[in-house]
């Protein structure tokens, strides 16, 4: 840990408290929606806001850690003993990475057996993805950041090519007024993951000290806010136009879920 | 208590806060479905719900204990003098470990007479079984740990009786399409609670110091979360499944709930 200007801590503070207000009022945000949707999207929303309300938590934690981990000494941020907690986002992301997949399959209404069985090879690989990014992200090694950052990737990979190719026909086969919202949510889960390799391996090509820690903070905060809270906005999209009945001039109508 | 490393230290920390998100996020999901079935079985939805959340307070509880009981030195953390306050755990047991075994009685929905009966003696042979585990649990004496770790095995072995003979016929009579689920929830506690003996008798088989103090409490934090989360998943989904009506293709048709 380096010491780091007031400008540069209270940015990271700041961009933590800013994320763990959006997070959890997304949170009830997607909760208070659920008397909103048919009952088959309702489980849909419900995880959405699970995913919001465990990064929340985590927010909430992080900023308490990073106030611990520095203390003021003569107008500079200097570390304590007490190291900054980095787990708190790996324990976040192993919970909320496969859930953020199985919101986009409960939303798409596949039948209970495609159900489960997209839900369980995603959710594993999205596991297994984040796992074996934590060994490289607490290592003080180059090397062994690079190892397991690719390694990593293979999963990452694997979740593109389903999300594309084997999920490519239920999408294709969405009802037309939310079709293109799926879509768009899918595209909006690879864009925004992509946020995280890149943060990931600004440690690895040898950016440096404070402002290295500025971009990965900050940067992954956003990547969270986008691929939690955005995605979960389109996923409420989709379920809210998925429970409107067609009326007979073409346009949606809502119905009323109960 | 013994010095741990930051590793160690971080480790049981962490896990601590894994099983607080956890259980919390568990507790919400519960909830927000007991919507999703049928009257019968919103109680059972209820109880599960305040299994985690019971446990999720005592997370908090116990992660805020553990900061307490320990403080940096020179880079390791030395125990202060406020030990770690193992009673939370006991005392979360006394209340959830009964009510566990009472979500599963009210899932099956038996005559009421039948789920009375056997509400109330699992109950109170988990209660016993709990009661029989804290003198050994905070005794220094290994005897004392044997002597106690055993009898509290026969209510144990009583409750596992009755979940595979006495409740035997009312699980082959449950709905086709819960029956497995049935019997895999049934599994789950007995194979999820065999871990609580092994991480007992590992303190009893003379495992000490720092990597015991890592394997009980991580090991504790695993069992709770497969026990009460994972297995509540299981209820969720057997009330959804039971609050389903078969159609005229055979294919179980949701309904909404009220």
């Amino acid at each position: 840990m380096e010491n780091l200007s007031i400008g540069q801590y209270d940015l990271i503070y700041n961009a933590f408290s800013f994320g763990f207000a959006t997070l959890a009022a997304a949170t009830l945000f997607f909760w208070l929606g659920i008397s909103q949707v048919k009952p088959q999207y309702k489980t849909a929303l419900v995880v959405t806001g699970l995913v919001t309300f465990i990064a929340a938590y985590h927010y909430w934690r992080i900023g308490q850690s990073w106030s611990d981990a520095y203390t003021l000494v003569d107008g500079v941020h200097v570390p304590t003993e007490m190291a900054f907690n980095a787990a708190y986002r790996y324990v976040d992301w192993l919970l909320t990475v496969p859930l953020l997949l199985v919101e986009l399959i409960l939303v798409m209404s596949l039948t209970r057996s495609e159900t489960v069985k997209r839900a369980t090879s995603l959710g594993l690989a999205a596991l297994l993805m984040v796992a074996l990014g934590y060994p490289g992200e607490v290592s003080d090694s180059n090397n062994v950041r690079w190892l397991f950052g690719l390694l990593s990737m293979i999963p990452f990979l694997w979740i593109v090519y389903q999300l594309y190719v084997g999920l490519g026909t239920a999408i294709a086969n969405q009802p037309e007024n939310a079709r293109g919202l799926v879509s768009l949510a899918r595209n909006v889960v690879v864009v925004s993951w992509l946020f995280y390799p890149v943060v990931y391996f600004a440690g690895a090509i040898g950016l440096e000290g404070a402002t290295a820690t500025v971009i990965v903070e900050v940067g992954y905060t956003v990547a969270d806010i986008i691929a939690k809270a955005g995605f979960g906005v389109l996923i409420y999209l989709i379920a809210v136009r998925k429970s409107e009945e067609p009326t007979q001039d073409g346009r949606a109508k809502a119905v009323p879920a109960e």
